[in-house]
Parts: structure tokens; C-alpha cells; sequence
């Protein structure tokens, strides 16, 4: 048993068939970060509202980016979320933005890829906005926290 | 001055005037991984050709990620890729995979987004097809790491 | 209470929870115009079938919008329609045409979005096909005139 | 001469050839509005930061539906737009918000249809977000103002 | 009675409302062969793991094709399918590769347009990986083999 | 030496670097038919005006199909079609329909896969439209018969 089920007994890829998994509500959750240089956390987090809200940005791409995902993960099944919420806190540890996205469906399949990528295109999108300051910042840490509601049962990180 | 250039002078977000930048070669890798775990790791890297090919799917993945670059980052401008490769090797140490992607372009400004984005959808993918054996797996360590052919000259990170 | 329920208590936008929405049949008409001088109208009107099929081409583009709705509005959520109609009348007295688009769904959520992108799309068609004749064409009227099945009770335009 | 030039001499669609065209640079700014009731026109103005950005998230949707234009038009060409702004005003008079769009690029075609789009996206955008207080809400206006750079000439809306 | 249930009785393009119609479970399949030259199919199926694997790239095109469905075909309404197969074989009688798509859903609509696309893009894919060698390649065969599930029937191909 | 040109030395697919190639005029056309029983032949072809315009829809179709190239062939390179035309023409010996795609550009790569997709999804569109009374039509005949313009020179099936 290899478990690698996006891929059939010949090794082809394929979309696997939910047909016969229960509609059941499910939820999953991710999170991730944006590293930066100290200023660079200095100049998006103080007097937001005068110099551009960097976060609001982000956010919106977060959410439209998990409609996206069937478009970007080539195996994903196509499914109408129910909710997505994106939220960015600021970590002055790090220095840089902590990312944490929510999405919600009543369907066949988790939706775990959903929330990675609402997390990571709200993280790239952070970039983009203030690469001209810092080229340096990284991302890291996306990965998923909770996954509930289908056949596999309950799913926290440690 | 602010630096961020994505907010005129009100912080309202736009897309920056690039119509009088010129036209030039140029350039961007960025790079990222995803970790597993060692069982993990063996599973996709280990009888490549006859369990299915996690990596080629993945590579596939971040190349067609690369086009998408301008619907999924609200601010960046589309542009005529005209190169874009996705390199996956494998990290026994880390244990994972290491991507990396390369993305010219003939235009306006730079493709460091399109870069990023391409490491970004391969990871994800990577995740897509194998997280039916392993939910804890990890992105991150997503940086550029060259950019060159602008007015800003060239980068490398350190 | 502020009523405006795609941002949450701290004013942040997200996605709304449709998750416990009970599925049901649900409808909405929207409509709008685009008026044009005199001989424009007289140009699109007369000898159609010879001229080509300004109305054809825009009914179609208006079909094909109604499905990009999610894509467009960022906080929207992505439903399967159902139906699909949109209509284009002429109006001497405008002058110039008039459109109505109904849209049908089994879903959680309403489609009053789906109906008035339709319309939106539908006009800026018809300026895209007429305006090397006519670049003072006007759009107007957009709104919605029938909200159907949801939670919210039946809606109809003064 | 029909001067619709988006049909053959047969009457059949087409996507004009504008191969031979000079690429040069090109502007266009549409404008439009969205009409409100006097209630939800203090609600969304008041307070903006705590309750919810709807003009943030609304000139986003009108940045990035800009760059939907050809995937929305069926016979518009594709073109790399070189910037993007989208401005909201409030009009207490109307009441409602006024929308003005300005595109550029350097290319074959001119941006008008981009320039539009963005206007009505990002009044579409405004609809979605406050439909849930006022369901009356209409889109009009919706015309070029101006337009410049290509063959035909300066175009101002008088 | 005309029968083309894609236009009114005005006959004008309109998606045919299936809200009335039972949700179930519904498959199709479609098939297409793209043909070579003798030269061609030798290079393209022997040695593959070293050359490249145009087959691999080729499914993955296909299935994702699949899921692009409601986006290219006009009036198609777009339906969450459910599982997505695309099967490729070498026939050295043809010379070519012939190719078999399976999809489902559990929806109002059948999906043997689904099915369809997905030949046509994995076809495609294959003459765009393989043109630099043979430009003469040739796509035939595309038809549907299989449909069950829905009002009308189980339908075979003779 | 392979001449797949999509891979690289060690067969792994990339988007090949077109950076430093011309940019030229470039054109390309495309051929195909969708072959139908007599009477679907006769309900399509009399009486147009009346029953539904099949083949100004699929027309559209094709030409939007054109422009969806590069996200739908994996490997496809983005870039600005300058024209596109999409010819039908009935063909009563077939039984069916005969079309027909030439599209331009100026750019670093040929429009072939840009005619051939425009082909396909005008095929695939009568399908759509006309399969309530004809489910056993039939696709083929898809092949490139013009291209020039490129390094390449000028190619033409025979």
C-alpha cells in the first residue's frame, strides 16, 4: 500500500473519486509567517492607516486566493466554500506578520488546501507590497493546524 | 517617504505607473521546501516511476503557478513570462524536497512574484499529493534569492 | 448593529459563514441600459442580421459573466447556477438597449450578484463592439428588481 | 461603411487584427457611480476604520477586475496594463460614491475597456458588500472620459 | 419542436435551467487519438523516463482541462466534479497515442462535456510538447463513448 | 539530440527559455470539423435565424478559447494575440460543420496552439449546443496548416 491515493495502481495521476463520500460540513485551518527586517516591521505596522493598509491587502488576496485553489493544485477538487477568513497578527518576536486562514464547506473533500492556499497568497502578497523596502523577508511555517469533518476524523498539529 | 510603493500618497492601494520604466531582460529564482517525515520522504523518493510521480506533478504545478502570478497578487502587473523552470531536489537531511524556480522576462518590471509564486503552488501540490500519508508536512524557507535586470539592479540574497 | 456583515467586530473583511444556510431554490432579476446617440441605435437596430450580431455577441458575454462572479467580487461566494438568461430590448426612446438577466441557483446563498455582474457584462460588450462609432455611450439603471428564496424573504424594486 | 468593426464584412464577429498598429502609449479614465440611501450612505462614511473598509476593499476589486478585462470581453484584446487606479469619492449630494478608473499601457489597443471594467467591478464590489442594509442601490454613470494615445486621437467626454 | 434546447423559443443563447432537475450521480466518458508520424512515436514512447515524459504531462493537462470546463464552453453550467481520469495509450497501428477521459459528479447535469475537454486539452498538450519534431500531428476521434446517470438515459457509442 | 524541445538534458518538462529569440509578426492556422447526422446537419443549418444562431455562439467560443491557451497547455507561453478569426462553414457531404482559426501576434513565439485551441473549443461548443439531439457527433480533422513568421520559417500542411 503505497497511500499515495492521487495516484492510480500504474502510478498515473489522477483526481481520486469522492462520488461515494458523505456531503458532510468540514473545516480546516493553516498558518504560516512573513519574516522581515525589524524597520521593515516598523514602517507597515506603525500609522497603517496613513501609509497603506499592507494587511487589508493581503487579506483580500488570502480570501480570493482560496477560491482559487482548484485553478492552482492540479488533483484538487473543485468545491464551493462556505466561508474563508484570513487573519494577520503582528509578532514583534519575529519581526513579521503571523497569517492564520479559516475556510469552512459543506461538501465531498477537506478542505486543508483551501486554507494553505489562502496562507500563502496572502503571505506572497505581503511581499509584493514591500519588496521595494525589504527583498529579504521569507515565508514559513504554512502548514495545517485543524482538519475536521470527513472520514479521517479530527486533525490538530502538535 | 514611506518606501511602499503600492500606496499613493493618501496610503491608497494602486497599481505603480510602470509605462516609463524601460523594457529589459530580466530575471528572478526564488526558492522554498517542504518537510516531512522520514517515512514520508522514503515513500515519494523511494520506486519513483511505479508508485506515481509526486515530483513531476509538482514541477508541472509551479510552472503553470508562475502564469497565474497576476490573478492571485492584487497589485502586480501581467506580463509575458518568456522562461520559467522549477527545479525539485531531494533533502534527506531536511527530510523534504527543495524547489527552486527561475523566471525570465522581456518587459517592465521584475518577475520575483512569479518566482515566488511558482515555489509556492509546486510546495502546495507536494502537500496535495501526499497528505493523505502525512498531515504535519511544512512549507517554508520561501525567499528570492536573485533578481536582476531593472533599474534597482541586481540582488542576491546572502 | 452595522448591518454590514462581510466584515467582522473588528472591521475586517472575510468571507460571511453560509455554512448552516439551509440549500434552497433561490432567484434574482437584475437590469440596466446603455444608452447611445441616435444613429448608433439606428446602426445596431437596423439590418442585423448583415451588419452583425451586436446583441447576440453581448447576451453571450453576459451569460459567461454570471459564472466569472466569484472571480470578480472579492468577498462573494462561489455557488453552481442553474439558469442563466439575459435579454437585450431595444428603446427608441432611450435611446439605445435595454438588458435583464436572471439568474437561478440551489444554494446557500442568493444570486443577485451573479444577476447584476450579467447585466454589467452584457453592457460593456455592446461598448466594446460599438465605440469606434459612438465613445459617449452610457451605462445606467444597474439594479437589482427581483431577489428570491433565501432566509431574507422575496425582494422586489419599487 | 457600418463602422462596427468588430464584424467581418459577412456580419461575423472577430477579433480585429491590430498587428500593424504603432505600439504606443495609451491612457483611458471612466467614470461612474453608485447610488445609496441617505442611512447607508452615513453608515459606510462614518467610522470607516471600526465597522468594515468598504472603499478599500471595492478599489481593489476595481484593480484587479481591470485585469479581467479580455477573459470578460469577448472580442477585447489581451494587453499588459502598465498601471491601474482606482479613486472613490463620496458624494453626500447624490447619495453615494462616485468611482473613477484611469488604466495605461504601452501597446496596439487602447484601454477604455479596462478603464470600464474597473469602474464596474468596483461598484459591483460596493453593491455585494452593503446589499445586506439596502438592496436599492444603483449603478449608473458608467462612461470614458477620457482616452488618448492611439490613432484615432484625444477623446474627452464633454 | 427544434430540439436545441440552448436557445429559447425567440431563439436566442440562454443556459437552460435545470434547477427542477434530480441531483445525482452522473458519468461520462470521451475519447480522441492524436496521430504521428512513425519517427514521432518511436521518439515519444521509447526511452521516455530520460526524454521526458510527455505522457505524464499531457494527463495532468487533461485533467486539469476538465475542471476549465464552464469557463470555455459558453453555456455549459459549472458543476464540482467529483472524480477526473485521462488515460493515455500507445497504438503503433495509428502511429499516436489514444486517449480516454472518465468524469463525474453528483450534480443536475451530466458532465460529458467535462469528459470531452478533457480529451481535447490533453491532445492539444501532446502536440504542443511534440510540434518542434511534427508539425503534420493530427487530433481526430474526439466523441463520447459513455453517459449514464441522468433523465435521459444511459447512452453508448456503437 | 531528442528535439523535445518542452524538456530539459534530464527529461524533466520546463517552459523553454524564448527570451532571446525575435520578436516577429507571427501567424497561424488552424483546421478541424465536427462531423453530425444528416438531420442534425439540416436542423442546424436551416432556418438559423429562428431556432438558435449555433454557429455565431460557437464562433465566440473559439475565439475566447484562443485567448485561454496559456492556461490550459502547461507548457504554452503567455502572449498578446492581435487577431484572432474563427470561420465555419457547412459542409453537407461531411455531414457538419467545417472551421477554421487564423490568429497573429508579435511576439518571441507562434500562435499555433492558439489556432488549434481556438479550433477545439468551437468543435466542442456545437457539441455542447446541438448534443439534446445528436450525441454521437464527432470531433477531428484538428491540425495546424499555416504557420510563419518564426525562426522556423514558414510551415504549410500538405
Amino acid at each position: 500500500m503505497s497511500g499515495l491515493t492521487h495516484f492510480d495502481a500504474e502510478g498515473h495521476a489522477h483526481m481520486v473519486d469522492v462520488s461515494e463520500k458523505a456531503v458532510t460540513s468540514r473545516i480546516a485551518t493553516a498558518e504560516g509567517y512573513i519574516k522581515m527586517q525589524r524597520e521593515t516591521f516598523d514602517l507597515i505596522t506603525e500609522g497603517r492607516a496613513k501609509k497603506g493598509d499592507v494587511v487589508g491587502v493581503a487579506r483580500l488576496a488570502g480570501i480570493m486566493g482560496a477560491k482559487k485553489t482548484p485553478e492552482l493544485i492540479p488533483l484538487c477538487h473543485p468545491l464551493p466554500v462556505t466561508k474563508v477568513t484570513v487573519d494577520l497578527t503582528q509578532d514583534p518576536e519575529l519581526p513579521g506578520l503571523r497569517i492564520e486562514a479559516t475556510v469552512k464547506t459543506t461538501g465531498q473533500t477537506g478542505v486543508e488546501m483551501e486554507a494553505l492556499t489562502a496562507v500563502s497568497t496572502c503571505a506572497l502578497t505581503v511581499y509584493d507590497m514591500v519588496k521595494a523596502v525589504d527583498k529579504g523577508m521569507e515565508i514559513g511555517g504554512v502548514r495545517v493546524i485543524l482538519k475536521d469533518g470527513g472520514k479521517s476524523g479530527r486533525y490538530e498539529a502538535t
